[in-house]
């Protein structure tokens, strides 16, 4: 079977997951490319060499720009902080060479833009790993909203909290580097965001808040000098839909206790939909017309039913992991690549989610509503 | 025992629910007055006599004016849609006879400080009823917040939905009528608004959104004449507090399925504590510094270490009702009247609701943050 | 109006529970007889006289004699421990007075037994205060089950588990005195079973184990002697149900974090229900036939179009309490008591039930299966 | 690295799981050996060699004594049905090679335990696809109760439902045969016995009632002839552990509505634990003395503070899936394989637990407690 050269840059908490995921894919679907580790790049040779031992890569290197050039390596997958994201991936394009990147694309909506340009006058395949959107259970979300199941879309409310910088004595990371752009909203907002898009449409106008909760922290592990954090821990915003539908976003990096809670609820005049990942098998419908007396809410729980479930495991009950949303994700690009539907979301879409974390933004600092078109 | 003689005015679901409680609160409470149902007021005699009959009280009238006047009425209790609030509280305020109302208190932030300015003035003791601050569980999440428990608070996320208005064929009632002020960021938003101050504390600032879901309603049962509807079926606010805690507030009486998503999550420096009244028992409190392997939210159940839950029941799991709360509500009442401490919320803590209220509205409209300060 | 003069034996938590639902039913209800606290005995005059003040009751007396002779004394509602329950019952049912008892009816089911001849020899009617099967949403599984929505009955998967006696430190009480027949077995296992026949149907056999889990006790509060337990802590059964059904049903006052886990799952040819008291607003059901991808339990919230709960609160999602429910067993008590639909359970039920209780505990001591007709 | 030939007997459902298992835990784990995927043995040529081209093994073959003999084969696993198991477990175990194979080990505990003798004898390592007990969650548990955070186990309440046999037309399988030994007490069964033992430890003695439901069903797909059920469809014990610790076990195959409701609850004298892996990524704790007030049961998510959980993500939240538990078994396979601590369950304790099965029907036919050691 035809071979599909992977070069990997980065091999962090995304860059592994990846790694499990074209690892696992040929072995769950039945896929017209195999995938092969070809390279991994990382910061230095060491590293790179390390890393690729243990995520099976059959090379390594420290400069990213020789796995670009790689002749064996047909996919370049971005794992990398975002501020790299571009470099890497305009070069990828300018070799022709179609870009798998973690998100959030990059640091600002212009620079988003920028390479989601570049990719479609180069006519260059792209991916953006907004994982969520391929859990089954988020697709059954979008298709019971496509089918009209809860009748037209009145509102979305939607949030991404999780804990793991509610310690105010948390070092410094790349992601509280004001350098990478905005804070959670970026992080964590853009994957509600994703979500509000992928499930209910486009969102025209907006009005933000965001806050930094921690207003400093220590510059790295173990160090008691400060830095003051001039990023979001927190963010949300009202909004307007394209369709007429309004809502809520909300993001958080400081919500103790929660550890996923990726969670959603969009209302129709017919109808709810909730999803929540702590618990990620399970969607939760409630439709109007039900016999007085025996009305409430269904819980579905994920099974050969949905999409792709099969293919891990035929029996209901028997839920998916993180993990295997990601080896979802990983099939539709190969299958994009093999000249499949092209992939979702791709650079433009990851531009278009990128204008919206911007717009919270931007509106939280003006203080004002704006449309979404301003950024 | 010194009687305490209850005037109501209005008879339907919350005059029904105060007449319960009054009922119910001497056999639960030892109290140092006993309720006597004296008299009851209604649109008309017949309709005043037959609830009369139904509720036990032992004289009825067609005018509430009789009612306040009534040399046997200590308390003017006032159940009626909310237009006919102020005239009949400023009436019972003008014969220095305490007043027990339901909420919202007024259509409008201006009329009820009309009020609590009378009330004040003229030294008579208000209360105003805001059912669910009286739920041990939100008690107690409150007690844990001033306690410190969770640490500082640094945002409050809340909601309260229903459905009652889901369907677009449900005609026109008082609640729709835009002479009675707004929609459901009265009827339902304002009982958020009362939790976010009573939890967390006033808020300072805010930027609303809301929406007429459903454009037009038949004027009434049966009736296939429509009338536009002028009033929110949704909306949302992002706050800012006081004490620096940002967050969000939403309402809607169109969310299909939600029969009492009275909910809300608030998240400190060290933990978070999350209510819903759809489960009004539980409340789920989360710490940090628990142990590695062992960290999670706790599911706390009411139970005789609540405030007031003995006295209803002895034992733990045995769950109160929404009118078990009312009958808490009644025992504070009875207590303040009785010289006890004072009764919360009074009249310009309504009034401070409202305001909150009206701020979402205009903000709307005006679509700009606004200092609540500025209604 | 008629009234009913009620005479109360016992002020404990039970004696408690009755007057506040006969003080509460006449408010929620339309009663064709108004309950009027005639008198209340229990231990001593004092004991007893103190009790009336606080619930209510014209007089008091220290000898519950007077209180069945009492010509004002309509119905003899008995709510002392169970050893007492056969000679006041007895005493009344001579006196050709109804009688309300709580449960368990008797120490074991020979008491049981001559209690139920001796009302019906003198056509006296009865009731038994197995509260839980007056939650309507206990009453809603039955129907469910009854309709044949969940198909043919399959099996039954009860428990009733609280933890009020796990630390071992517990003192003796009369619950724990073997003069009163079993232990849990009779005191939540009674539970279990009445909800168990009034469901399922009647039980033709079983095998039983019991457990005596905490062997000696302290002799009361604050004692440092101890006694052996002789009664069991938990319980456990296997049975067959006469329609063919098997099934499980537990009891332990052992079960350390449960406070109400009055618990039960029907399972049907073509559907399961769920109910638990910890959310005793809440039924979950299946039904088989479902489209695929959109199977699931269903979770219904006690609302108005359950029996009885439109009288209390007209509004869905707004939850009945423990005491409600007790309200509503009284309202069935007072329509039998005016000539409506006779009261069950009565005393010949409870007898059923008891054999059920007695069989367990006879099947445990003698390790073997047996047909509850033996006992 | 050194490599270990892996030979895979049957493709069904199990022989899928463990080809995903075995290509997933190299990229998961830091592994002394690497799976190579050598032959794949089922029915015929055909299949055999349609399966191997799927899940990626290198050759096939319609002869599973051509796997067990093949010098590339380190390891046999068998994912046949259960009537298989001993003869290819013999052969490879007679050629001295190292054998995991699916539960239940065989039909009766008579084969079972010559199989393990056999292995003990030839001094060949064995292991049992008993899969849950490598869930972190129930290891988790089972770490607690060791530790003593409950206190001593006073009780175990499991169960294992699930519906694929609730439709009364779906046809006869392998697993409906009575030649493979029992029904549901074996496939499903067998499972939550796994859990009692390992967290619990050994049962003692038990009494077992077991069911037929569907008396009759088509002998296959689209067929109309029908065929007597001879086998189980539900199954339950109560049981006495070796400890004194007392329970029951549930199983049944026909609980509608039910996917996987592999679930338990144990019971100690200062806590209890809960888990269910309809939500298996989450534990419920709840210990005594806890303050008054803050009492509750604390809902543990899955995360890299429990075994394993880090080296799939290292984000709590994230959840596992039903197919990395069983990746966590091969990890543990090959470590025992490469000299680490010896693979549990192996064969010898499979026996045991298919003990408990036997004793179950056993008891259920004669209607009688019994040791487990009569069996």
């Amino acid at each position: 079977m035809k071979k599909l050269g992977i070069g990997l840059v980065g091999s962090g908490f995304m860059g592994r997951s990846h790694s499990h995921a074209f690892h696992a894919a040929p072995g769950i679907f039945d896929l017209p490319l195999t995938p092969s580790m070809e390279m991994l790049a990382d910061v230095s040779e060491e590293v790179a060499a390390k890393a690729a031992r243990a995520l099976g890569f059959a090379r390594s290197t420290g400069d990213w720009r020789k796995l670009v050039a790689d002749p064996a390596v047909d996919l370049v997958d971005i794992t990398t902080p975002n501020t790299l994201h571009k470099e890497i991936a305009l070069a990828a394009i300018e070799a022709g060479k179609p870009v798998y990147c973690e998100k959030p694309l990059a640091p600002n909506a212009a620079e988003a833009r920028q390479m989601a340009d570049a990719a479609e006058r180069a006519g260059v395949k792209t991916a953006v790993g907004f994982n969520y959107l391929k859990n089954p259970m988020v697709a059954l979300a979008r298709e019971i909203v496509a089918n009209g199941e809860i009748g037209e879309v009145v509102s979305f409310r939607g949030i991404h909290a999780e804990d793991y910088m509610t310690d105010a004595s948390a070092p410094f990371t790349w992601r509280l580097d004001e350098k990478g752009g905005h804070g959670v909203v970026a992080d964590l907002g853009s994957h509600i965001i994703s979500i509000a898009r992928f499930v209910v449409g486009p969102i025209a106008s907006l009005v933000g808040q965001i806050e930094t909760v921690v207003k400093e922290r220590p510059v790295g592990p173990g160090e008691s000098r400060r830095r003051k954090v001039l990023v979001d821990d927190e963010a949300r915003a009202l909004v307007k839909f394209e369709n007429g539908a309004t809502g809520s976003i909300e993001a958080s990096w400081v919500a103790a206790g929660r550890k996923m809670q990726l969670a959603f609820e969009v209302t129709g005049s017919k109808g709810t939909v909730v999803v929540d990942h702590e618990r990620m098998n399970e969607l939760d419908l409630y439709v109007t017309g039900q016999p007085a007396g025996r009305e409430g809410f269904k819980k579905i729980l994920a099974g050969p039913a949905q999409a792709h479930f099969r293919e891990f495991v035929p029996a209901p009950g028997h839920q998916l992991g993180f993990n295997d949303i990601k080896t979802i994700e990983v099939r539709a690009l190969i299958m994009a690549l093999a000249g499949g539907a092209p992939f979702q979301p791709d650079f433009r879409e990851a531009y278009e989610i990128q204008r919206v974390v911007d717009a919270i933004v931007l509106s939280a600092h003006e203080k004002r509503w704006l449309d979404v078109s301003e950024v």
